[in-house]
């Protein structure tokens, strides 16, 4: 009997916002797989699960560098996924772990829809977005009745300018600080900035819920940065 | 000392889908407030969680009718708003139970703005989206890389005709049943219908994925329908 992998989202920071399901599982599964931008650099979505993992449960250390080079990242991605076959052929079941929610800006996806064709058993946990629990610490209502939202990362900024996203009630913007000076430009024109919050490090210690945009331009911004903004004020 | 007010998430369904906060908090309030739509009626959220609300705890019922009356409807939140701020002035904490995520077309959002206005202290709990799960039941991607995501109410319809959505890798609708066949000729104008998922009754007993679309149109759709649609297959 082949094994099964089971692709967790463990959310975005908090080890509290993992389901009571991933937890489970967690104590459950034979191994446990985690992404790593470098050998021996400390994986988030490891740091954030760790304490549910059951004690003498290998960790096996998945190397996904951060990279925009499609030939280096598809060549790790298909390394990953022989890991991880190997695994499952021998019978073993594997929980990988990833960031937010399992189907959302996640390597999983790939892992995913790979094994999927390869013939392996497949399920899916999913968990809590960041952009939930941004929503969450800066009582700001992603939706509600009949408004429309829209999710991007920040390289898509020119979105807003050309009126796209003029329909849009929210815009959540993720992966905000290589562009955030465009961004906050953007958005002023577009007369959201007064109704935008930026959340940084959402769900870790050092969570920040910034409401004056404007005074973070030419801060450090951590990669974990999102921007929910409205339209109009709440 | 005045007593605080937890807006949980509790998922779309599956009660192993509570996250581990949203389980310690319902052990530790004094009383759980839930939405139901009649008097008497079962709340979708309150037999969802209602095994981790601990024994002997005071469940509240508090009535929010399922309509587009505004005025109703405001009347039905000031009258939740009153009830939960007497129990927070007695010192007692309160956890309200929302289906999905808190700030995610929810009634709680209102509770959160009014009384967040109102000077109470009020803690929000995010939950799984009924999208993240659909996509992990549907095997489906959310967005990876650049991807952008828009998420709408099938009362948007019309957006998917006038080419607002055309630069959306994904669109997600929700409450789909009443538009149903409206949807399905537009996604298929917009070339997304065989790139599309319906999930139905997200993470309850008789969750249903659909790829064939169009075998459902004339049938009778759940309230809790969604559908996931790509611009390109995966």
């Amino acid at each position: 009997m082949k094994g099964i992998l089971y692709g967790i989202g463990v959310g975005p920071g908090d080890p509290e916002l993992l389901t009571c399901k991933a937890v489970r599982i967690l104590q459950e599964v034979d191994c446990v797989a985690v992404p790593v931008a470098e050998r021996d650099k400390e994986s988030a979505a490891h740091r954030i699960a760790g304490k549910y993992i059951r004690s003498g449960c290998p960790v096996i250390e998945l190397e996904f560098p951060m990279t925009r080079d499609q030939d280096l990242l598809e060549e790790a991605w298909r390394q990953g996924c022989e890991t991880i076959k190997e695994l499952l052929d021998q019978g073993r079941s594997v929980a990988f772990l990833t960031l937010g929610d399992a189907m959302l800006y996640s390597t999983y996806i790939y892992l995913n829809q790979f094994l999927g064709r390869a013939g392996c058993r497949v399920q899916t946990i999913p968990g809590i977005t960041s952009f939930s629990a941004a929503a969450a610490a800066g009582g700001i209502p992603l939706a509600f009745g009949d408004d429309k939202m829209a999710v991007l990362p920040g390289s898509a900024v020119a979105e807003l300018n050309n009126g796209n996203l003029d329909h849009f009630d929210t815009v959540v913007i993720f992966k905000v600080a290589r562009q955030y000076q465009k961004l906050i430009a953007s958005l002023e024109k577009a007369g959201r900035l007064d109704n935008s919050v930026l959340v940084m490090s959402c769900g870790h210690p050092e969570e920040q819920v910034v409401t004056d945009l404007r005074s973070m331009v030419g801060q450090d911004l951590s990669y974990f940065s999102l921007i929910i903004s409205r339209k109009e004020p709440v």
